[in-house]
């Protein structure tokens, strides 16, 4: 069956509010072998019936977000029920509901709101635990002869859309769509190598697949490669790109890289500081978005001035002075030092110039050294990432992380 | 002139990407008195040119974005040559300039690269600076007798289309719209401070100035106050903001907090350290983004464990033992201590319960303790934020930053 979406309210387009509905619906209905084949965003007025009339003769499961407050703009349900010739009926349990919520909450009446209560004659009610817009189901008939679109007017604000959705939209869902389609979805995630580089290895091989759709979506220093299709299509691929990319791939499920370096040194109960330069806490920023870091870094150590790389990390000034402070041997020395202050197992260490001043020709924006210190190794990456300063200091953590993944799920 | 905006991408439709294009083009085009009146997404495959038919006949200026990069489902480039019947050309410039930029990166060189070469004949180049995949812009005849559309062919990253659209698109946009609405807007930033309290300051005067139109919007610790309307009218609402909000505004501009920051110690010649237990690095990582954070961070310090907490900021052994980790006293010896190890004129200290877990009845998770740290004083604040660990981080990180901020806008 054909999903679409409707998202209306000025306010989208605008760019006041960001809308978060798509990728919710579409997350919920994927179980069903539903797939939002449209989406639209439209402001409030006129423009909502004409969109509606043309995507009832397109789509057999119509969803429509916003419009149902109490105020002027919100038209969804007249324009509704006057495009599919249904007579607007006020319900009196809904009144009474309504009236109810708002002496709770001590909110004086205004005759504005009773607007709320009207329904369109045959829907069904789809109670709202989290506001006062109730949302409608309906079924829409307006080409003669073909199955009649299912309708789903729902209310705009994210914490009273979703509830409802799950409550009283899926129990819905469930009844009307078919057995689904037996599609499957598989989703890799992989750092640091370029989408490029993975379509070299695995695209054609997977392609060649009948019925094998491939997705890439590159961030930085970060690329998911996506796989639907008929589940022994995916079967197949599954097995492709777990032969060839194997050990690249950091999660098949949602995880962060730093989710996933958390969940692995808790695990095998070991620990990490950070010496950062260059990217100046991004590193201990991020893993300390995961609960449970707590428990695996001991400390980060953001050392920018030379004097703080000395004091706090032992680097020797002497280093410093003959190598540059963006060196080899200055991270080595991070990370070592790192280690050892913090006890922990394993330290990362970056120096870099991140720009957009402070190169030279010898070392231009954009080189950087990643170190990661063990017990008895240190290993020291040098790369080159000329590019604007957050990207930059993303795609080194990128690496940085990576390394210590790649050590952490290597074969003892 | 009517303009829409169509992105393309599978990941948008499936919910793996959060689409940002659409807020950021419409707050660009603002002053130029274009609105996005509809704006559709779409996958990758042929319904892509499907849709583009329906806008090239609906609208004046069509945006794409998506589906430029260098991968089998990126189509937007060939579906519009298609549909407009123009010959793909490989141009040589182009090329040249993609191989170079490999090169740099010492990324090798892949046949499928050279399709981000290939040019619809009479369309013009957007440079990317921050990707391989250059935006297009082309002239849509497809109408014999009536204009025809503007078509901006964009690349899906927000990092690569945002700097092209200011860089180049703007400049065309310039051309080719009529002159725009007299029209103004202004935007205040204000942080820690609530938008209904913002509102209960000044949302009825400003309402009562005819014309006026206000819009407020919130992240975590942080509201955008915005005003449109006529000049003269803002103009007199801007009398009225500076008067009522004045000192608690941190930016009349695009600035974040971090970069007003920077910003006024260079000015003074003041240094910073941070020492993070609950935030995690957040306090340095917003720091070092801003280009020249080199010059007033002097050092950071993630001190999570108790005893990176006496041993880095020579915190009193005892004060945890009596007070705990998460205690005024605590917060106090933190930054009292950062700010010697480090010889900075400032530091920022935080400690607190971010949760999940770690809550206790006396201190819930939430509870936090922010410290500013200066050299004959220590200002220390408790608060309570009970949220999910990565708003109570910017939560806690906006309090700090606010109070380091109010410190340096201070008359001497």
């Amino acid at each position: 069956m054909r999903a679409v979406l409707l998202n209306t309210g000025t306010e989208l387009l605008a760019g006041d509010v960001q809308d978060t509905h798509l990728a919710f619906i579409a997350r919920e209905i994927f179980g069903f072998g539903l797939r939002i084949e449209e989406r639209r965003t439209v402001g409030d007025g006129a423009v909502i019936g004409k969109t509606l009339g043309e995507l009832f003769s397109r789509a057999e499961i119509v969803f429509v977000t916003g419009g149902l407050g109490p105020t002027s703009d919100d038209i969804t349900r007249d324009v509704t029920a006057e495009l599919l010739g249904l007579e607007l009926q006020e319900n009196a349990e809904l009144l009474a509901s309504l009236k109810g919520r708002l002496k709770l909450r001590g909110i004086t009446w205004l005759p504005s709101i009773a607007r709320q209560a009207q329904v369109p004659a045959g829907a069904q009610i789809l109670p709202n635990e989290n506001g006062s817009a109730s949302g409608l189901y309906l079924k829409a008939n307006i080409n003669p002869g073909i199955d009649s679109a299912h309708v789903f007017l729902l209310p705009g604000p994210p914490r009273e859309l979703q509830p409802m959705f799950r409550e009283s939209v899926m129990p819905i869902l469930r009844l009307i769509v078919k057995a689904p389609d037996p599609v499957e979805r598989r989703f890799y995630k992989i750092a640091v190598i370029g989408e490029s580089v993975i379509e070299e290895k695995v695209g054609q091989k997977l392609l060649a697949i009948s019925g094998v759709e491939l997705g890439y979506c590159a961030r930085p220093g970060e690329v998911d490669l996506r796989i639907i299709g008929p589940s022994g299509a995916v079967e197949a691929a599954d097995k492709i790109v777990r032969a060839d990319l194997g050990d690249v791939i950091f999660t098949d499920g949602d995880k962060t890289l730093e989710e996933v370096l958390v969940k692995l040194l808790a695990a095998k109960k070991q620990t990490l500081a950070t010496a950062e330069s260059c990217t100046g806490g991004l590193l201990a920023n991020r893993i300390t978005n995961v609960a449970g870091a707590s428990a695996v870094l001991l400390a980060g150590y953001v050392c920018y001035a030379n004097e703080a790389k000395v004091d706090i990390l032992g680097v020797d000034a002497r280093s410093i002075e003959r190598h540059g402070a963006v060196s080899e041997e200055v991270a080595r020395e991070m990370g070592r030092g790192a280690r050892k202050r913090a006890r922990s197992t394993y330290a990362l260490a970056t120096t870099g110039i991140a720009g957009p001043d402070g190169g030279s020709e010898e070392k231009p924006v954009g080189t950087v050294y990643v170190a990661l210190a063990e017990e008895n190794e240190t290993d020291v990456r040098k790369l080159f990432f000329p590019s604007d300063r957050e990207t930059f200091k993303q795609l080194v953590a990128q690496v940085a992380f990576e390394m210590l993944r790649r050590k952490l799920s290597a074969p003892a």
